[in-house]
């Protein structure tokens, strides 16, 4: 059987949809973060401006965080050389689990390799272990998320996008006694919206629903204690479970899901992809929890992100470009069609030294190809100045901003 | 509805079977492997020998492989804030890659955040791709390649365990047209037996089909380059891809897989687990690079851990102890019962500070539960004198070194 005819036809069609993807190759420079060496394909670098990593904060670069790690290499080494279970366990996991409980006011939380699979993990139990459960998931929820409901076997319900009226209506169709879960995100990371917490909440308890929040695009950015979009609203002890990620604001890697000591005991006790794995590295959840004590102390570092990104937000509408009006720090800009998206982020970065990955599908839906801009507060005016003269540019150039339409 | 209830239950059960996991608290103490500290649940340490780790060959604490982490925390920071697509490739990923690649003569190679994850993506998406794929996997298969395989949607058919024939009998009796993966591991984990490789691809290549071997337990263990036991036997170009892991032998984490460039370009594009999740930390990659480039300089450290396994082997046979004759460095102590199991655990633990994990069900079928003991180029007669001891006193306590059978 030759399946290699095949498997070129697939990528051929990636390809030809302008869906193949091309990795840019970086440097990235710890202390000049938003600025990284790009490798280019022809063996030079580049200096360019990273306008799209969710390192937003800069924690990735942050001394405390560097220095935790540091500290914990010295000590503890490298790997851990096991699975949580055989050899695993380390202090670090311990202290960094009981900072997570506490940060989202929960008793108990649990630390993965990612967040993905913090994701697959706890639907992918929760949803086989209640008998006959129904999983109600929100239409745009994460590929993570998806996962996770699928390996769960549960019964899915789609409610429409942040529309807790529809979640209302499917949850009231199914047998009252069945275990229920409604799964959601607050901040969504491609569209930069947020979730009506409080509403699908009032749903879910009406109906005595457990609710899972994915927190992936907020932990770190939000509430007094960068607890999230929960804290933030005074939501938190209505979500049975918060996920998050260490990847993200906290600038490390990792993942982690944290609610009632009994749920997180079964997930720990139950999921596969839990326990048939390596742990996370000491000095990895070391630097983690010196970002989360970092961040709880510092508001004033998101409140410096906020501010850069409702600057560019303005800066990019006054020029007309189609920048989505979000409520979080999270800026589309939306071009609709892949190759024209693909081509922008080429001319950024060769001709403007401007980093910019064009999203497409499957991360977004056809015809909502965009480029997805991260400000962080180590954005300057400068930094902003540059990238939206850039995108004029490349935009008329390629007759894009030909048409400006504020969405 | 009450779930409380139902997963009380649920770990009730799991206490009463003595599958409960308690996991031990352990401070790793970089260049004094397999010394570590145990946090007990009193609050009190207690130095401990480690007799149950995969840090295989102590590259965990290597000053290799600690420094090029150091230095690349210092160049490029902790995480790198996106998915591999989206600001998340970086030199450090590109460079072992290819590293890999060449390690087991392969055209190209994937980097994953965990073995775990690089089993799931790489099977889940060629079983899936593949149209009417149908999966041939050994009945020892690990749980991450079962996953791959179970999320691929793919015709499973599971071949016993090592049995070439077995597998060619099953495989004659489908469609020969069909697009057909045979998945099996070198070394399996649990009972430190290994795969009749070359019987297994004589059978493959008959049938035209892909063989995807997991190495994860052979990488850097076997073979003159440490590329695993298909390298030691001369047969890694007939092995279509090899899956291995970055968190035993070579002492960080992550995973990969390695193979023909087209499959892993079609892996690489299609994975959700690989799209969907931020990339390995570049200073993980930076030490797995220094792992690998050490491992293949360096036999003589497998030699010393082949005979510490040896002579470890000779020890426990030599006093009864019913220790399994592996042909690897794997040695599976069988005990039978969970209970018991968990008990010989604790007082090696409480009373001779001495750590082997109790391996239950589902790591292992229910009856064969064991103490699976590792030995190391660190472990000294010393070491193995105590551990036999040991075993011996506890074992007499609780009437079990009573029976004892080589099995
Ligand atoms: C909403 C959401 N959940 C989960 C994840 C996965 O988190 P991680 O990158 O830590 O695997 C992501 C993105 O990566 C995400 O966007
Ligand atoms: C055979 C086998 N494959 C894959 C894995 C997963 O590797 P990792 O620990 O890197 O996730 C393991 C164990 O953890 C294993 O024993």
């Amino acid at each position: 059987m030759d399946y290699s005819e095949r498997l070129q036809t697939l990528l051929s069609e990636m390809k030809l949809d302008g869906r193949y993807r091309t990795f840019a190759e970086l440097e990235r420079i710890a202390g000049e973060f938003p600025t990284a060496l790009r490798h280019r394909p022809d063996g030079r670098t580049q200096r360019v401006t990273v306008w799209c990593s969710n390192d937003y904060l800069g924690m990735g670069q942050h001394p405390d965080v560097l220095n935790a790690m540091h500290t914990a290499i010295d000590l503890s080494g490298a790997g851990t050389g096991g699975t949580r279970n055989i050899s695993g366990t380390n202090r670090q996991h311990v202290a960094l689990e009981s900072e997570l409980a506490d940060l989202h006011g929960k008793e108990a939380a649990l630390i993965f390799t990612s967040g993905w699979i913090s994701n697959l993990a706890a639907l992918g139990t929760l949803g086989r272990v209640l008998p006959d459960c129904a999983i109600f998931s929100d239409a745009l929820n994460h590929n993570s998320m998806i996962e996770g409901i699928r390996r769960s076997g549960a019964e899915r319900f789609i409610f429409r996008h942040n529309d807790a009226a529809h979640l209302d209506e499917l949850i009231s169709g199914i047998d009252p006694s069945r275990p229920k879960i409604v799964a959601f995100e607050s901040v969504y990371s491609m569209d930069g919206d947020i979730a009506p917490i409080a509403e699908i909440c009032d749903v879910a308890e009406k109906h005595g629903a457990i609710t899972y929040l994915d927190e992936v695009h907020a932990v770190g950015l939000y509430g007094p204690g960068g607890g999230g979009i929960a804290e933030r609203d005074g939501l938190a002890e209505r979500l049975t479970i918060i996920e998050g990620t260490l990847a993200k604001a906290f600038g490390v890697m990792g993942g982690y899901v944290s609610g009632p000591a009994l749920l997180i005991d079964v997930i720990r006790s139950m999921a596969d992809s839990f326990i048939f794995t390596t742990s996370l590295c000491p000095h990895l959840a070391a630097g983690a929890l010196a970002a989360i004590q970092h961040v709880r102390q510092h508001p004033e570092e998101r409140g410096r992100q906020a501010a850069n990104a409702a600057r560019l937000k303005a800066m990019l509408a006054d020029e007309g470009l189609p920048v989505l009006d979000t409520p979080s720090h999270i800026l589309p800009v939306i071009v609709g069609n892949a190759h024209l998206c693909r081509r922008i982020s080429e001319r950024l970065l060769d001709e403007h030294s401007i980093y910019v990955q064009p999203i497409n599908y499957p991360t977004v839906a056809r015809g909502q190809e965009r480029l997805r801009i991260t400000p962080t507060p180590f954005h300057t005016e400068d930094h902003m100045r540059s990238l939206v003269d850039a995108l004029l540019a490349v935009g008329s150039d390629l007759g894009w901003a030909a048409v400006p339409q504020v969405a």
